[in-house]
């Protein structure tokens, strides 16, 4: 069977499998997931004896310590894995929840039910974590998974997928419900891509190149976020303590990740007591300032000139572009045209002001008075997180197991046609 | 200016537009619905006149007697078209709502609230009244709108939004909030297909053709159903009255609709008591049966042997395929492989047979003892249709109002830093 074909009867497999799941019960779909959580744990030496190949083939290529890290496994991180299936299992199901119903004139009772959406691909770099973690999300909501994880990391997600797999064979669960594809070859990923009449949704995480390269490939919807570059504006009226601890925190307490700073904005009226005294603390934390032409009067020395590039750039290190705006509608407009509509704050203690911005900026999170960093599945309490959309159509913001659902209509008659 | 630079400005000045619809009130909103309606009604002369151009071409291209019944624009279509626009502004607006709040540990307060998606895509032919009905809907739901006609009806739709857009400067809403193509050119709306950075979402209304031709050419969102193949399942357990008048309600109402049955499954147990009476009838009212072996057998005269291709065919038209089916199992799976996961029926009095059919059948809308016709956003109370989708993504089934919208999270905090 060539390869095109194989991705093709896995695709149809998984499709037939969603829709047998649809039939299993909540206790049983989490059982498995807790005796997939045991036998990861179980085998955690069979795992990191195939991570090691991994690793090796790592080393010869030169790979950053960065992406090395990402790759290995351990004890600790294998018990990690575990726990994440556990919680999984914990997690209220949203299958079945009813989200309306409603009474016709006619006598039609409809009903409005939250179902599993069907099957859900997984595009992935390096973090072997993601085969468990998104295996276990996709089962705890009734879906079935096809997997397709980095080359660098292939023994690594084959070896978990293995002991995924045999767990769940001690269930009523079909195999084909969660799958990997396992061939390292690039046109593998390319039919995958193709197979619209087979899969729902691909969820792409990894870099912005992989997100890209999926987007412009597949008519498959994709949920997704291209970049975050976050804003927070700290207005004229801003309590500027609270606006310090906040632009802070959210430019450096992990600045690598989406929801960090990356502008920062200053009404006039303030920014003459206020940025001297964060550029101070912002540069002992060695973040690097590029400022408008008013921001290097005020803040005079160590700030380069920010480029018109510098306002549409995410970082995701320690570099903060900072302007200084007239008014509020200048940071709006600033955010709404160089932003990427992921997380934007302001920190005020007006609350008219507030509104304004918050019904004014097209983001999926707005803050105010607090940091952008919150935005997570974790932080807004979904217990799990599948990643992040800045899409606007299905889900925006964090994306967790509620996501990972569609509905149907179920209307119940009594004979009843239409005149 | 050439045309791909035009469709552009248009477009970015839509996104503008949108933005500041979001601080628009409900009543401005509601007054412009009003206002369109009163300057309709008003300048219907000026509308027949126009339309008698497209009327003229029409007939000497010699166009069917169907699309220019649907062409064509009287007192009582433009009377109808203000109504609509009246019923529109006193819809509930679902904008502003608050889908849920939660407050975390740490006293962040996160709310969930509704927001117009931003700016529409509609992509139509034919009948003029569309022009209105979508931008009306459109505004209603704080969302600007680029419209696309067909060219048959190129006068029509001008003339028609010439009188809104003069309606509209009454009021405060931004002229660009509305917008209508006006160019016949086919690379018009080649051009709008590739604004993905600008238009949020298309939604083409039209035959298979045209919507499969939008879904193949952009990257923007499509909200759509490329047709209905409708079942209904005559259960071993129905009422046999209940389920004639269901099935030729289905089949014989209204023909020509997405939501009429095309394909009548019958379980063996009854389809000798069932099948010679309801052929009876439905030969009477025209319809031509294509039947499998078993129903051939069973009716015996003038049924047509159904071919693998009727079972995956939408008729549209007064024909009928119909099969024989063991048990409830080969119905589900008929309906999964061949339907076109829209609405699909079960006549049964067995309830927990009902349930396995609602939790087996893969489609937006399921039926139990109902007719498949009343899948329409007015019979479901929504009080408008924007189109039914059969996607699973953002909108399943009818979509009105509540899916011309998204949402995003506000989170309220005291300056709250992430750990």
């Amino acid at each position: 069977m060539d390869l095109e074909q194989q991705i093709k009867t896995i695709a149809d497999k998984a499709k037939e499998a969603s829709l047998k799941l649809a039939l299993v019960s909540k206790s049983e779909r989490n059982r498995a997931l807790k005796l997939m959580a045991e036998s990861l744990w179980a085998k955690r030496n069979y795992l990191i004896e195939e991570n090691r190949k991994d690793l090796n083939a790592a080393k010869k290529e030169n790979y950053s310590k960065a992406l090395v890290d990402r790759l290995t496994l351990s004890d600790k991180t294998i018990k990690e894995m575990a726990q994440c299936l556990l919680d999984t299992a914990k997690l209220k199901d949203p299958v079945g929840e009813v989200l309306s119903t409603f009474k016709r004139p006619n006598g039609l009772t409809i009903r409005k039910v939250r179902v599993p959406i069907g099957v859900i691909g997984i595009v992935y770099e390096s973090r072997p974590n993601v085969t468990s973690d998104c295996i276990g999300l996709c089962l705890k909501s009734g879906n079935a998974s096809i997997l397709k994880g980095g080359r660098e990391a292939a023994h690594s997600n084959q070896a978990i997928f293995k002991v995924l797999q045999n767990a769940l064979k001690q269930t009523e669960i079909s195999l084909d419900s969660i799958n990997l594809i396992s061939s390292v070859d690039r046109q593998a990923f390319h039919y995958l891509l193709k197979l619209d009449q087979y899969v729902d949704l691909i969820v792409p995480r990894g870099g912005e190149e992989l997100i890209r390269f999926v987007a412009d490939h597949t008519r498959i919807p994709v949920i997704k976020h291209y970049k975050g570059i976050c804003h927070t504006y700290v207005s004229g009226h801003a309590d500027l303590n609270m606006a310090h601890n906040v632009c802070i925190n959210a430019k450096v307490q992990k600045p690598g990740v989406c929801n960090a700073m990356e502008t920062m904005l200053v009404h006039k009226d303030v920014a003459v007591r206020f940025l001297p005294v964060i550029a101070h603390d912002l540069k002992k934390a060695g973040v690097e300032i590029r400022g408008c032409p008013v921001t290097r009067r005020i803040i005079r020395e160590g700030v380069k000139e920010a480029t018109q590039e510098d306002w549409d750039t995410e970082y995701l290190d320690l570099i903060l572009s900072v302007k200084v705006v007239d008014d509020t509608q200048e940071a709006i407009d600033h955010i709404n045209r160089h932003g990427s509509h992921h997380s934007d704050a302001i920190v005020t203690e007006n609350k008219k002001e507030a509104d304004w911005f918050l019904k004014s900026v097209d983001s999926a999170c707005l803050y105010v008075n607090a940091s952008t960093r919150f935005t997570d599945g974790y932080q807004f309490g979904f217990g799990a997180e599948i990643g992040i959309s800045t899409d606007k159509l299905h889900a925006r913001g964090p994306m967790a197991l509620e996501e990972l659902t569609t509905y149907k209509y179920l209307v119940f008659g009594k004979g009843q046609i239409r005149q």
